[in-house]
């Protein structure tokens, strides 16, 4: 029995979810979910199809992402995950998916405009589009730089990994985070509506004026902070 | 056995309906059931994944939106459902999805224009969107004036609620309902059919036309009235 | 036992293809069958959403479409198919349905333009869209005047029913036949995929050219007359 | 039994998962899998269902594409495949769909532009795109004639087989191959999701540059080459 059971499974079950809920092709994204204590986290294997993952087949890196269990290779994108971990201490899994819309406004290198309370419900911000990396950082450690991109993105722009549970990477596609690898995938499916949504809006009136400031606001208010009223509570 | 299980019935039938028509992404919808006799209305909790909901999780509330029996929160849009079976006293039930295509028209702040009988078997006018609501409006009870800003809207432009059992909330989504919950879902789902259709319809030609009123009037007539020869007759 | 069993059993049959197939959403479509020797045809009862629907309410119906055998009311578009069987001797079979794309096309009043040999399997020519009806049509009998809307667009263009086996009428929606019900249902997916993809061709370039002549003739024959090698013959 | 029950057997499996994957609809595509000792390859069977189709109505044809084993006619794109086979000697399996998104920029004459890196894992230019055939090749052999077409698009570009595993021809549809018909079916897919993208891409952001040299180089080489970390290594 592994002491890093819980996560792994913790991940395996993250995983299985994007199938399920249709962001993702053959075996183009991964969940991650981590052990602060630890020091660890538990990542999806390279290229393994989705309807032959294990739990067994899930491998435990560490923040450099070095193997600490497992004898499959894991994602190729394992080290985008130890970047964020480490320089975002509470968040507690992180997904990384291509799905189509998503990736779609990431390959078209915009953010996502916030036009409606369905966006506001999780963020007051548009969807943070990083650029693409200089040659230089592509041609360096390229997947360890992916992870700075996405954190100089959001340190240029003064936002919080904690209000702002998504960005795009330019020309490549999303990454998702939150508190637990369930919120992280929740966020996933959301940004994918999102970002669909935004786009049949502009088709419908391209001067769709962006949502205003007091309804960002109000919507927010809902799910945050002293005067939250939606949800159980939890 | 609560006094109120029929209703309640009817509010977990009518709310499962939303994920079966690929009207919800997790728990973005409610559906309510009014009972005009004792006052209340049949909601769904606040929160709860629909894969997780049960009859008995389903609140009674009155027309102020006070709970009258249930141990959960009931929907953060309740207070709006409340306005709406205050001041429309013919409507059985109430629907309230973020369903992709007519939150696309809602966030674009456009009518969905009659572009086919498909719309005229449902409505003979185009599906009205009220514009997003004052800052006034919005900084006070806000669920609240959602409702009012329904209601406004058709007072203003001379609808009635029996002839047009859907609009567009700009900026937010739509709501529809009807003289039962079961036709406040058909409506959902035909509002996101026409929503789509219409975009369609304008990216092939966006010159196309409006219906015209004759057959306008000669659809809206196969359903209604005294000529009606549309169904088994219920 | 009736003695229309057979073509009640295929229209019951046809029917429920619709919904597999993705074509109808609630009740909107119908596929009728026709006995030539017995002058009468089966079609799907109004209103009847397709999970309830029975071989038995299968109604049958004369070229007048008066009620031969049933007791529920046949469609409300019964009328239209009557006339088409009345002045197309060979076909045996005529779906309606209100599929998103083929609607849309409808609805923005243009012909489908042939673009590729996915079309050009099936027909030569555009996919004609018959204009809507004049006012005094409309004020008639409509869904009589329905079918001569058809066989009038026929009738001008020169097209022959046997070699375009599918229409569009303005602002409504989609008809298609066949030899039997078989095929008017295959021809409606067709029809459906063929204007899915029309539309995406001209948002990828609104400059792409109709197939050219040569391409048109050859694919045509490939499936029809005496030198046709596709299939396994029949 | 059949000393070909291999490859007839590999060549239902793969035609099998065109439906699976929404690639196909009714009859519109079909796999192809070689035996490069026994100089012949098993092809689906011409204009049958895939829900009826069993492994042993697959027919084995030669590079003239002659019958060698099989009572039903082959499909009607075999003499394309056998062109395919004879001038690529590393090929083992070959796919051809109508897939919705990929035939909609093969009837629009248009490269599919490289905009990221879902597109860049795979291939590290755009999808080809071959011209419509001349009048006097589509008036010979025309299933011959397509094969020419996809194999001198190539050479005129000088593009490799084994780095670009997808063709567009014009007007028509989309082939794809691989080292084996698993990797041809998978490959179908992915064009198929690039397409689908890239289209998107275009929407949100008309002026969407290509992806840069360094990054479509930099994601090629993850999977290919010397310094490979991608997968589980086969």
């Amino acid at each position: 029995m592994s002491r890093y059971q819980s996560i792994k499974e913790q991940a395996y079950e993250a995983n299985m979810q994007l199938p399920k809920l249709g962001l993702v092709l053959f075996t183009f994204g991964n969940v991650s979910v981590v052990d602060r204590s630890a020091g660890v986290f538990a990542i999806k294997p390279s290229g393994v199809p989705y309807e032959q993952l294990k739990p067994d087949q899930i491998v435990v890196v560490d923040f450099d992402a070095k193997i600490v269990e497992g004898s499959n290779r894991p994602s190729s994108d394992t080290k985008t995950h130890a970047v964020l971990y480490r320089h975002w201490e509470h968040i507690g899994g992180i997904v990384h998916t291509h799905s189509t819309y998503a990736t779609a406004w990431a390959q078209a290198q915009r953010d996502i405009p916030i036009f409606g309370t369905t966006h506001a419900d999780h963020l007051t911000t548009d969807v943070p589009c990083a650029p693409p990396m200089s040659d230089e950082m592509i041609r360096g450690d390229y997947e360890h730089e992916t992870g700075f991109q996405i954190i100089n993105c959001f340190r240029e722009r003064k936002l919080s990994c904690e209000e702002v549970e998504m960005v795009l990477v330019g020309n490549h596609a999303p990454f998702t985070w939150g508190r637990d690898a369930a919120k992280a995938v929740y966020n996933a499916a959301v940004l994918e509506e999102v970002a669909r949504m935004a786009l049949l809006t502009e088709q419908i009136n391209p001067q769709a004026p962006r949502l205003k400031e007091t309804l960002i606001k109000k919507h927010f208010e809902r799910k945050h902070g002293p005067g939250a009223y939606y949800g159980q509570g939890c």
